[in-house]
């Protein structure tokens, strides 16, 4: 443990101390400008509570909801508090992130883990959480046909959650090794290479994070189907709208999930959260984990406290 | 009455004279390439039946329902007709449309009118009915305050139909003599000569029928609100994602409504469809109809036949 500087802990909060972090597209989107924000990212992590008003706390390895709220407003009294419009979020809007030695987090947002769940997993919560969200916001029954578009990070988190909670997932994708885990999860994979099946779907995950995903999402989209947005794109997408309005499609966007709706999958070997991490670094080379991070092919990069 | 060509009848079919036509968007925009359709255009429309296998059409005054379904396929099977993918449309699709001395359409898709009804409101029954069908897509409670942006002809039926409704509706609107219309229908009309409000509708229609009208949209309705895409714009318009994603907006595509839906507030002069006519021409003079439809500050152009 290295002698690393402190930041000060307002009343309330947490200061953690980095066990792991997991780099997110959104922090790769981060760099390129999105949201204009300037500190230090990172919003996937597992820490050590080393110092907390609730003694109780200390010492102890915690996952931690990203949205700090304010408690105050009628967005939180309605526990939409991950959209108070006072909020500031780890590593993304006005509140230093993970990817330090030391960093706080109001003692409410902790996630206490248990021990038997691996480090390794549990940096997984929040995407996982966030993959969950979907089904948070749009009523699937089980056994529901769902595409999956794009086999990065989160559409492999998306449809392994999915198999797993018993929907037939058809995940999409153009990197065989990456969809290989999926496979392995027993996910119906299939290559991409030439059409897409057309207006065949009800329920479609954009996660490609391309322009050409959500045109792509569309058009395999049946009349009055859904569309749920998974990706974080920086700056604009052209999108013909014509055959939203035509075919009478309904676009969700969808953002982070509740710990507590997921936490129990964590534990799920179906999920193969340890094959999708592709490399780890320690804290003082969080450089070249983002360089690598953005490198073709390469899932989850990690980044050791 | 000329001696215009008549089309042939197929069987099941109605030979309609037009009466009354109604020059829509929709109607411009397939000028301009939008959905490559070649043809006669014209899908508002009130006219007599001239030929029909059921005698007691004949004579008759009536509207249609544009969408020609299959009435075979699954879809017909779950009354999803509009969304038939064998479908023809009306002067859209692959079907000669309303702005003909002549023109057919099936028996079946005829909607017929009460004498009271003025043949000039009948005419906005098919673009009242698109107005209508917001509410069989998104559950609003009555008295729901819901934001409509654009006072083109769409946007003034929106506003007027739901206030009529009991809706609370702020109507948004660069053309103070287009939204005095709403106004005198009792609808909440604001001038945009500035800022719009930010983050706080739960519901808004975008009728604006242009790319800043969309983005607008998305930055008035608040967290988990709804959006609903009410126009047609031919082409590509770009789209900052990050915002729907964030805050979880849902945007929902909306066409064609169904005529029941909507036929008793025809007659509602809460719904100030006269005012709405800008200008008439008859049928011989369709091209500088569409001309005069075109023109900035115009409202509904009707063609007579």
């Amino acid at each position: 443990m290295r002698d690393a500087p402190r930041p000060g802990r307002p009343e309330g909060y947490a200061l953690l101390r980095l066990i792991v972090g997991g780099i997110c597209n959104t922090d790769l989107e981060l760099q390129r400008g999105y949201y204009g924000f300037i500190g230090t990212p990172g919003h996937e992590f597992v820490a050590e509570v080393v110092e907390a008003d609730n003694r109780r706390l200390i010492g102890r390895r915690t996952c931690g909801e990203i949205n700090i709220a304010c408690e105050q407003c009628d967005w939180c009294a309605r526990r939409m508090d991950r959209h108070c419009p006072n909020r500031t979020v780890l590593g993304i809007v006005r509140h230093p992130g993970a990817f330090e030695e030391f960093f706080t987090l109001p003692e409410r947002n902790l996630y206490l883990l248990h021990d038997d769940v691996p480090t390794e997993r549990a940096v997984f919560l929040e995407p996982l959480a966030a993959a969950n969200q979907i089904l948070d916001q749009v009523r699937m029954p089980p056994r529901t046909r769902i595409a999956v578009l794009g086999d990065g990070k989160l559409g492999l988190l998306i449809s392994m959650l999915f198999h797993a909670r018993d929907y037939e997932v058809h995940h999409f994708g153009r990197h065989p090794e990456k969809l290989a885990i999926a496979q392995r999860a027993g996910v119906d994979t299939r290559i991409v290479d030439g059409d897409l099946p057309r207006a065949e779907y009800q329920f479609v995950v954009d996660a490609t994070g391309s322009a050409e995903g959500l045109r792509d999402a569309v058009a395999m989209t049946r009349p009055r189907g859904f569309i749920c947005l998974k990706s974080t794109v920086h700056g604009s997408v052209p999108i013909d709208t014509a055959p939203i309005i035509v075919n009478e499609l309904t676009l969700i966007g969808s953002r982070c999930g509740r710990f507590e709706s997921v936490y129990s999958w964590l534990s799920d070997p179906a999920i193969r959260l340890e094959e999708m991490v592709t490399d780890r670094f320690p804290l003082a080379e969080a450089p070249r984990a983002f360089a690598r991070a953005a490198a073709p092919g390469v899932l989850k990069v990690l980044i050791q406290g």
